[in-house]
């Protein structure tokens, strides 16, 4: 079985000159596999495209990448993939060849095996020490400088927990080390605004738009750690875990409530 | 002749799952290679333990990564060569491995092209658009998540600028996209200071080690655009570089001053 491909071959090498091994001069997304499909393709490849607008990469060809992704996902009942896309090799330092030949790499892998109750009775969450820069011009991005993530999942190894969020330097709460946060205020749902920092992962866009769709408020603003405490429910997104309610945070227990419940419901179906 | 050495042996494929790859979870280091020898080698080695320490990482063995070197330096009259350490294959996701397996990279290069002039009757700097965003966790080392570089670099191809100056979100001037900025202003020698971004360069270290033993007052603080106008010699370092007198920057001519020239002559020799 084929589980990676590297501009379309069989092969696990990467050339060490390549820009995204030198420089993290690339992006990535990271999508569910289910029922021999990859979940959510649209959306992906859309964020894909606007990552590529705004880092100055040629987007490749979608009639290839999906014939590629195909290729991974055939027969595969429950999985994940992974695709990669950097500058590839050459230019002069940090300066970018004038016509880069991007790398693209599509791998796919098991499921993490996270417990089955996560989903149904939420997951404990803790505050991590590590920050998030502040840098606007690659906020929102899912690109392939991910240090500040590395060490923020450092932090702890308590297998009871699940997830760290983490602040900005100012203090704002902004998002899990690999997903997206959801408040419930009110019957509001509130989410941290990125326009300094973070992931702006396909999942909570597809959770704001089934809020939108359900005549559900949303509110993309700054959060601090008092909205958490304040919180009715919460919640985590991305797009292999789909939505985990948040049991526990800060000494503080929550119920999995009723809006988190009818929204993992919601989404909870791979089409696209 | 040997270029390129993957923990020790004569490849140019790196594992696509490094963790360099997917995250850019690493350090590098780029040095001076002159007389066969690689220049500035315990402070290139102080750095990358200093960076080790600071994202966790396993420092390789200096005797092994002393003899690499040398392999490659070897019979070079002149070169380059870089280093790159990366967390190696492994780990959940963002999550480190506990025991890592660091990957080590040793390439060898030519020296760029640069005009000899740039030493003597010094460079053409622009201010870059791209900011460098502010985050104290990664402030000072040479990681390998450069796409802020990457993105400044990106913005002129005028030969003829030979550097671009790079602000943080909020003005302040910290670095070069590729090398560290001194600025004298009336005999005091100033450097940004890089607690909250940029890159401690050891040639940076060098320079004010020289200056502090010539007596020269040095002062590493908050610089702003105001502070380059009113400066009477400006300079860049890199270790590949050594020193470039700035002589022509947003508008205002600058000649090589006392200052700058005794300092380069100090700087220009391979030691340690």
């Amino acid at each position: 079985m084929v589980s990676t491909l590297i501009n379309g071959i069989e092969t696990l090498d990467i050339d060490a000159q390549d820009r995204g091994f030198q420089y993290g001069d690339g992006l990535f997304e990271t999508l569910r596999i289910r029922a021999g499909r990859p979940c959510l393709w649209s959306l992906h490849l859309a964020r894909l495209a606007h990552g590529c607008g705004r880092l100055g990469l040629p987007m490749p060809d979608e009639i290839l990448l999906r014939g590629e992704a195909d290729r991974l996902c055939r027969g595969e009942a429950d999985g994940v993939l992974k695709i990669v896309l950097t500058r590839g090799s050459g230019g002069r330092g940090y300066r970018p060849p004038e016509n880069p030949t991007p790398t693209r790499l599509l791998a796919r892998f098991p499921v993490p095996d996270h417990p089955p109750e996560n989903r149904t009775q939420g997951v404990a969450v803790r505050i991590c020490d590590t920050r998030l820069g502040l840098n606007p011009a690659l906020a929102g991005l899912k690109h392939l400088n991910r240090l500040e993530q590395v060490l923020a999942r450092a932090e702890w190894c308590d297998i009871d927990i699940a997830e760290g969020l983490m602040q900005d330097i100012e203090g704002n709460i902004i998002e899990g080390t690999m997903s997206n946060l959801f408040v419930v205020q009110a019957g509001i749902l509130r989410t941290p605004e990125l326009s300094c920092c973070g992931v702006a992962g396909v999942m909570r866009a597809r959770v704001m738009a089934e809020a939108g769709a359900l005549g559900i408020p949303v509110d993309e603003s700054r959060l601090g750690l008092h909205d958490l405490t304040a919180a009715d429910e919460l919640f985590l997104t991305n797009s292999v875990i789909g939505i985990w309610p948040v049991r526990r945070l800060a000494g503080r227990d929550y119920a999995p409530g009723p809006l988190t419940t009818h929204l993992a419901a919601a989404v909870d179906m791979c089409n696209d």
